[in-house]
């Protein structure tokens, strides 16, 4: 054999084993990157779907834990609440947490870029349809509203309450939001909040907190001579689907917050953080069973749910890192938070209906500082930097907000005829019952 | 070097790099092919078990809506009628509607065929698992008779309405919205109707329409000298409930009718899908919202929630094309037309106990109607011959039916002594809320 | 041209074509065996999530079928039993159940490997995240618990419920588990239980027959001269969206108990499992819909309800094999089984409150009985051996456990002064509906 038959048939074998060895892909098949641009796409949507259905969870809880006679206002409240932040966030609020390269006015408007990635031979594949992640991050943003409507529940208006809606899931939320997750300076000093105990619960917390302050208890709730009365869950089966809906949506709340579902290392954390969220509330739960059982005799299935939401609060901060043990030990911790956190209130005389500065605010303080503990890329001083920061913005804004909504709209409260009566009878001139109220009033 | 050694060492390097840049497959690993496959039929899994579920949003929904004498008979509808259509879907329907080459009987008792491509080594693997398709059909299948049992709530006998349900979901359904998916000369002209404004909620509508026609009013609902007597709605939380898992679903409905997600313009494009989906309802919600409350002073949540089913029945005929702001757009002007046309059959004395015809029949019209204004591929003309053939075709056939039905099982409603008593205990004999009505009667 | 001059073209073509024609990765891209990796986590995932959450479907169905005095507890009940079930799972049933190589005690405490392929650089990509496989198989040992809580609502202590659930998610799941799939005896026997009629299921249903011998029936339920008193269901829509609730989640359990979606043929076998486990439930509505229509003329909800469930058991064990209409006829075998097996407890006189015998035990048997019919590998004869072993184990493990519970908790049942005022004032202190009971005792 001379050296060119040699050469052909190298060459030949060559090419015959590069085609045998190369996929051979239809025209439209789809390649290594865009799987794992629709495995990440495919995590938003889905996540952003259940945490969407959160709103359900809140809506359930808060019509379960108010009297008859606020029902149908608090249902109408959370579905409201729904719809302005989904609305508020795409106008303003995503750009503004999400500013990428400038903070110009003309990029606030941000609908105007969110399907960027739609087109079909869309150029920047490395991450998630930008429609699919604006829809996940609108989910969150709802979040925080529906933390405050159970707080102030019963007694503030419909309308100062949207008002105060409309402003913090435009501005306040996106605002804090952006200084942790949209590259701004606690991103910068790395502060670490993986799903948003601080960003989102606290945030939503810190808003209850000046709305207690500025609406009000209940009237009746703390007698003139300092007496708590306490006023009964209408409904506890509802109180009890939505403490469900929310642990299920919570799996989605964090596990989607790794943001990437499409390789092998994002699908396993992603695992790891469903493990941990389940396993935090329930501890949560058993926590606060036993504690409750043995400090006052009784199972209370209110301190169980509150349980249940404050070890998912805890562990939204980190729910990465810890192992198995480490995430029970921080939901127990929590349900122990919760307990006496609601004891103080108490002795306060503040009058937090759903329990949402408990479960929300001292969960979400809590699990932020205990980030360090297994997130070696954390510091403690740093954690406490950003939830100072965040409880001073949130303060300060929400109360500004409140104040001016007061003035604006004639006050925060219906008045006290119309509180009695309650306010499906009141605003709304419907009951949540009709056929079957004993005690309305 | 001579040139037999250059030879080598590049015929060599050839080979090494051909080993090197190929992806080294196990011997049964997925191919890019077999990737999108995967990824459209866990579209029609995900997507159909939610809409699936949307039963459970109808089934709340009614259950809130009617009055208490009335819960356990609606509940046990919606079930039933769900596993109803799933039966006859399954047993005619599908092929019916997918007839693929030809339309003869022996191809209409469809399951024979639904797990073709379930054999592992499946030759055609452009699509989807056929079974997963079949699933994702049957649960808008269920959807179109779960319009119609709210409708014509509180008076029509359960053998009545069962035996109308068989139809509708085996023969009336099938032929419609194979005219425009399946194959049929609406779809050949032209007509879009992305995920079935009118193909599924205004088959449902105008089933509906010829629904309240032949069985009439509840007793009582309008007296003798035209005066409306409003009938309350028993239990707001679960209608709030019912909007909230059907907002859900809708999301699935909408984004599982890209009918595929395994590329990166199909992903994005279902994420957009969501997007204007969640945007609609919201607008939708808002517009009812504010639009009763400057006409009535009052807020009114049974007007919030159809708000938000209007907003996404009209954004349902084309979830893609639009914009954010057009989005919202259409469902704003969906909650005008909701407002409206509930004022208008209260003054037409129709009595439309869940609002199924603004929500899904008028909603749906429009939806399909304004394709044009965002889809350049439609046209205003053959959007509406499609209504219209659909309108022609739905009220004769589902006439005949409702009639025929009539006839056969002695009339469609119960006598007005059980409709006093309410169906739970005259067809039932339970109560839905034994230990808590007050006002039964 | 000279032999050099064409080699070097052939080379350069050479090297170029398979430039060509291989895909380009990126360092980091996702190769075929990652993608299918992350499918089967994202099943686990997706699926976990969804039948964890049939923890709220079994709390709304009993929080619907119990009286209103016992609601709250039935709800605490089901949400700590979860929680507790997560955790035991964690600490020792999961590795107890799957204890690959060995049997160590060492080895039982599981959650040290949980995580064991989260690590970035796992090398065993051929099944699915650990994590995720945990947190799937974890939701399965809740549903088990969850079935003993129905059967015995009412009027068992809340303490030895809990200590009950305790070891049988600690222990006695996990080791009838471990025969059937964890690499134990009935599995090398070909024993074929495909998501658990009877590892999940009958184990469930055996644990509730001891429990419902233990424990006793409700006061009142039965006279003294032996007539059966009918008590009734405390809120029917909270028990039809149970059911639903669980319908949804059934889709996920049998269809993630495929185990792997990453390929062509899983994901054709999931589309078909979700089809006959639909399919099985359906006929099971429609089955107890007539069957008790034409036996006792009325249309009875909770049959309805039940007929669903029996329908879902029943396709347990083998939802992949059948065609639609023999999953349909499984589901409606199921459906008559679970009318006469109703009717036989009455006559018998045990009191099982949400039907967990007809439903878990019966309809589990019997689809474990029938997998042969259509999965060529299975035998009745080790079929019935399953069965056999399951039940030996179960009967004698739980009817110790509930003894020796009784024992150490002073008996299983409060006082009969309790159980007349209702676990909800006795346990609980607080009522589930405080504002509308009309009849509580």
């Amino acid at each position: 054999m001379n050296s060119r038959k040699k050469i052909k048939i190298l060459v030949g074998s060559c090419v015959l084993l590069g085609y045998l060895t190369t996929p051979t892909y239809a025209a439209d098949a789809i390649t290594p990157e865009q799987t794992t641009y629709v495995f990440n796409t495919l995590l938003f949507l889905m996540s952003g779907a259940f945490v969407m259905w959160m709103a359900a969870g809140f809506c359930m809880l808060e019509a379960g834990l108010v009297r008859s006679k606020n029902v149908a206002m608090q249902c109408t409240k959370n579905i409201v609440v729904y719809a302005v932040a989904g609305l508020m966030y795409g106008l303003v609020g995503y750009n503004l947490m999400y500013p990428a390269d400038n903070w110009l006015v003309s990029n606030v408007l941000g609908f105007f870029d969110i399907y960027v990635h739609n087109a079909h031979d869309a150029e920047d594949v490395a991450y998630a349809s930008k429609a699919s992640d604006f829809f996940y991050q609108l989910a969150f943003c709802a979040t925080t509203a529906s933390i405050v409507s159970g707080a102030v529940a019963e007694r503030v208006k419909f309308a100062s309450f949207m008002w105060f809606s409309v402003i913090l899931t435009a501005l306040i939320y996106p605002i804090a939001g952006s200084w942790g997750w949209g590259g701004g300076f606690l991103k910068d000093m790395g502060f670490k909040d993986f799903a948003g105990s601080t960003l989102v619960h606290s945030v939503g917390g810190w808003a209850a907190l000046t709305g207690l302050y500025f609406v009000g208890n209940r009237y009746g709730r703390f007698t003139a001579n300092g007496r708590s009365v306490p006023f009964r869950a209408s409904n506890l089966p509802l109180a009890a689907l939505g403490c469900l809906i929310l642990w299920l949506g919570w799996l989605f709340f964090n596990g989607g917050s790794q943001l990437a579902l499409g390789t092998l290392g994002n699908a396993s954390d992603i695992a790891r953080i469903f493990v941990n969220t389940n396993t935090a509330a329930s501890t949560g739960v058993v926590g606060c069973l036993l504690l409750t059982y043995f400090r006052y005799g009784k199972i209370d299935l209110t301190m169980v749910i509150n349980g249940a939401l404050g070890g998912l609060v805890a562990i939204t901060a980190e729910p990465l890192m810890p192992s198995f043990i480490v995430a029970g030990i921080i939901g127990l911790v929590a349900s122990v938070l919760v307990v006496f956190a609601v004891e103080l209130l108490e002795k306060l005389k503040v009058d937090d209906v759903v329990g949402a500065l408990p479960v929300h605010l001292v969960c979400g303080i809590f699990g932020t500082l205990i980030v360090p503990v297994t997130n070696p890329d954390a510091s403690f001083v740093t954690q406490f930097i950003g939830i100072v920061c965040v409880c001073a913005f949130t303060l300060v804004t929400t109360a500004i907000v409140w104040k001016v909504v007061s003035l604006v709209s004639g006050g925060l409260r219906p008045t006290l005829e119309e509180e009695i009566e309650g306010l499906d009878s009141a605003e709304m001139g419907m009951d949540a019952y009709p056929d079957f109220v004993r005690n309305m009033k």
